[in-house]
């Protein structure tokens, strides 16, 4: 199904593209998101932290590793705005999100594109957030080793030999890693990075309009 | 830019009938659920919903009013698996799943076709699940009037005349409607849903795997 998909959608690529430039245009002040949104990301977890984030008057991009429709974990086939490569050529991001998802955290890994991203990202300090699995893939490209992370407690012996590894909080802040540990924990992720980006205020309306209770 | 989607994808609804058959026929045993995707739906209501009931070994076919990829409130755009229309002429469905959505649940409330779906659905006796604004729309189809229900609480003035409205609990059953508040509730909106088709150990199993804590 999702060759068909691609081969439909590489005609719809340069709409994608100037729709988000004149979103980008329109919200210069808005601090900005980077999704990514790899083949087999948990849904759940891509989706919440999108939709936390726009409720948070963050600018998000989302970005498959192509510009195909992505199927997800569960099987929900989501539309990406644009390629990572697109995205990554537009300038730098307030923060870079990473979905979890066994297949999709096997995407990330694999990436070079994603490597150079969170790379360049940490280098010069930019915020980089990652749930459930993906925490595997900032170990695997040499992301803030070291630090305090959390992640899904399946992935936690690949973390505990390079990264203090912390069991017992749902979200962990080390600087600019922001790690989180799966599906049930992502408003609470996705609202830890309103915080940051966007204010306590923002991340406290942003919840109460969901009816979800933020523990700060 | 939905315009363009739309084209594209009208060669597409072929091959996702085809699949889906395939993935129907692999699993005649399991309960069925349906997802109505309406433009403008509450992404995160939608994905936790398709997710959680997938995890729980549950048949689910999410179908848009039409063929077309589905913008949703915050710009999330997914891929139906089928339309209503293709969806209903399959048959029933153990139970039919509302998201809400403030303009994904007009399109529900605007829709005859949805409207003989939930009282066709209500007359033998199925189950039917609305969160968030979606009870409006069981209202407007008169479905399951003097019944208990809940909703997000911006909806109340529209229900509770002709419910018996509550307001202290995140997921009300009465018989064979199940409703709910809000994102922060749909975990449990679809675990709710999830013990009813597929018993309670599924759905604490379910939970589980998800860190989510499902209060019984």
């Amino acid at each position: 199904m999702l060759s068909v998909l691609r081969r439909s959608f590489g005609k719809v690529a340069p709409y994608l593209h100037a729709n988000l430039v004149v979103r980008c245009k329109a919200t210069q002040e808005a601090k900005t998101a980077l999704i990514i949104l790899a083949p087999g990301a948990e849904e759940m977890e891509f989706t919440i932290s999108a939709d936390v984030l726009r409720r948070g008057k963050i600018n998000v991009t989302v970005a498959g590793l192509s510009c195909d429709p992505v199927k997800c974990s569960r099987s929900v086939v989501i539309v990406p705005d644009t390629s990572l490569e697109e995205a990554v050529s537009r300038g730098n991001y307030d923060v870079v999100v990473l979905p979890g998802g066994l297949a999709g955290n096997k995407a990330l890994m694999n990436s070079a594109a994603v490597g150079e991203l969170l790379r360049c990202q940490d280098s010069r300090g930019g915020l980089i957030a990652a749930i459930c699995a993906a925490p595997t893939a900032l170990a695997k490209h040499g992301i803030g080793k070291g630090k305090s992370v959390t992640s899904h407690p399946d992935m936690k012996p690949q973390l505990e030999k390079d990264y203090c590894y912390i069991d017992d909080k749902t979200v962990v802040q080390d600087k600019n890693i922001i790690t989180s540990r799966g599906p049930g924990s992502t408003f609470d992720f996705a609202l830890k990075i309103t915080e940051e980006l966007a204010g306590v205020e923002m991340a406290k309306e942003v919840a109460k309009a969901m009816l979800w209770t933020y523990k700060l």
